[in-house]
């Protein structure tokens, strides 16, 4: 296990990046979003994810110099052309447009398509909530989870991201996959040998089944490509619902595609609300500082340490590792070694 | 039990509403809702809702007469004192208001405060879908939540509703509490002395427990008014983080209220979006019927008949009930009864 500064994180994935033709802009984009899942602690969303970036920038998956463009808008709305730019340049893109709408018109929906994976989407509503904005998204992704009661993975994961602006206490930050759980963790089970938790996912033939390598068509992870069987989503009836909206906000409204969208695509759904329209911004902050400070406080169930804000964990763990430095397991930091080497590159000294 | 149609339950509420000093359009909003709650089998929310809501006129919580009038406005955005009128007609009024809005300006948000209970969301969620809108809504209620993890109850129940246009096929409207279960559920136990499943509610001293009566402070349901446990939320993180987002769009964006809101009150967020902003409606209500159609027919899990579309269950049973005539309990029945004498009604003849 390697150990990194978030500077020094940050500066493999820029240089890597710069190295295989991004711009300034897009380097500094997509490093930043990477080295900030590590930080945090979503290390699934982070550095890792470069291999597939490279990958695809060289298969021509995602395209580079490109300017994610509004192709119709309305003073609360636009509708967003990613043109196949990276993911976390359309998203952060569409959330500044989002932010400016909301900021003069009280309320803005983006939607986004053509848009590759943008990685966590509390990046971006975070970005809303820090400008004192209501930012909520969601994504649609490829179809790997199957409807309540059925076997085939229709809906994408569809992960669901909420932030909301704050006065002095914890930010609520909500970001999580409408799935039981991400594919990367049935993964993660299959290569370390390991059997998962029934409920996670349904085989091809439409059983339950505990044994991780039932998700895939041959060949399996780390090369699996498709899925046989199917993830299943949160919370039953209720959580399926959830996923299935977001397939609509996400894939149909924004023209990513519903059932046959395109793989590795992401289809973008962005809504920023300004307190304003309704109550002042700082009586807004005030409240939910206060019901932050009530549920902190509140009396715990038997066997529970402490009651958590949703995004407190990441912000605990982001506070960990910059102290103490972000883990990097060795497979990851080889991957990142042998693209250096492709392109060049001369590693940066780790002490 | 009896048995009655859609049009004789309708007019049993109507004529109670009216000589209780109602509007006709009071009477008639209140009354459309509670009876469509039965039909489609969600007697939760049904004509047993009229003894609270005699009772609340009675004693003033629900103001007769009123007009719900917009405080703060953009073009989409809208800010509604409720007055204190029926929950239902401050509800509708706001929906009618998104709706309006969403058309000329493409979206919309409403929020309401002031507002007494509004019954099933799914009632004005669906207003929009068939305006070719995408209805969003979600109400605070009173605090029987306990945060994840706590034993005090905080949150409401704070139930979401989304509908979506649609061509032929089945409309998808999601409606669901997001604690665990519905505290009806809890109350229905305890009348027929029958355990709860684990999970659903905590007690006071936070363990976890099948009794339903811990939910509540003496005394007991039917006559119980103080929560001493406290449900849980759906979906463990998840479903509280979904809660309490709801908590702060529902109460705190509205000014209802944060922790400290009034007793009976809904805090209302609405959201409607026009596909037109993004692309054109036949093209969309198009991708959702493909969507449908493909769940529809997509292989089933073991052991499933049929794969459901969000709202399925209640559009069958809706089917069923009007051919085959909605039940009322004897005891909701009785109470109706009593509430007609008094106020010197004679009771509908039922064939």
């Amino acid at each position: 296990m390697i150990k990194l500064t978030y500077d020094k994180l940050s500066e493999v994935s820029n240089k890597l990046l710069l190295a295989v033709g991004a711009s300034e802009e897009e380097a500094t984009i997509v490093s930043k979003t990477l080295t900030q899942a590590n930080l945090c602690g979503v290390d699934s969303h982070g550095i890792l994810r470069l291999v597939d970036y490279v990958h695809a920038v060289e298969k021509g998956g995602i395209k580079l110099g490109v300017t994610p463009r509004i192709i119709k808008e309305s003073p609360c709305t636009g509708h967003i052309d990613g043109c196949w730019g990276f993911g976390q340049l359309v998203a952060t893109k569409s959330m500044e447009i989002a932010i400016e709408k909301a900021n003069r018109d009280m309320v803005a929906i983006i939607s986004a398509f053509n848009c590759n994976h943008v990685g966590r989407l509390a990046d971006y509503t975070v970005m809303a909530a820090e400008k004192d904005l209501i930012g909520i998204m969601a994504a649609k992704g490829d179809p790997c989870v199957a409807p309540f009661g059925g076997r085939k993975a229709i809906m994408g994961t569809n992960p669901l991201s909420c932030a909301i602006p704050h006065g002095g206490e914890q930010m609520i930050v909500l970001d999580f996959a409408t799935s039981k759980v991400a594919e990367g963790k049935v993964r993660h089970a299959l290569l370390k040998g390991e059997k998962i938790p029934e409920g996670w996912i349904v085989n091809s033939a439409g059983y339950s089944t505990t044994n991780p390598e039932e998700l895939y068509e041959p060949p399996l992870p780390p090369d699996a490509i498709k899925i046989a069987g199917a993830l299943l989503p949160f919370a039953e009836h209720k959580g399926y619902s959830v996923s299935l909206i977001i397939d609509i906000l996400g894939g149909i409204l924004s023209g990513a595609g519903g059932v046959n969208m395109k793989q590795g695509n992401n289809g973008l759904f962005i809504l920023t609300i300004n307190p304003e329209a309704f109550i002042s911004r700082s009586e807004f902050k005030e409240k939910v500082d206060q019901l932050v400070r009530t549920i902190k406080s509140s009396p715990r169930a038997q066997g529970v340490k402490d009651i958590l804000i949703p995004g407190e964990l990441e912000a605990i763990e982001s506070e960990r590792r910059r102290k103490n430095g972000i883990p990097i397991p060795e497979d990851v930091w080889d991957n990142l070694r042998m693209l250096y080497r492709k392109y060049g590159l001369k590693m940066p000294e780790i002490e």
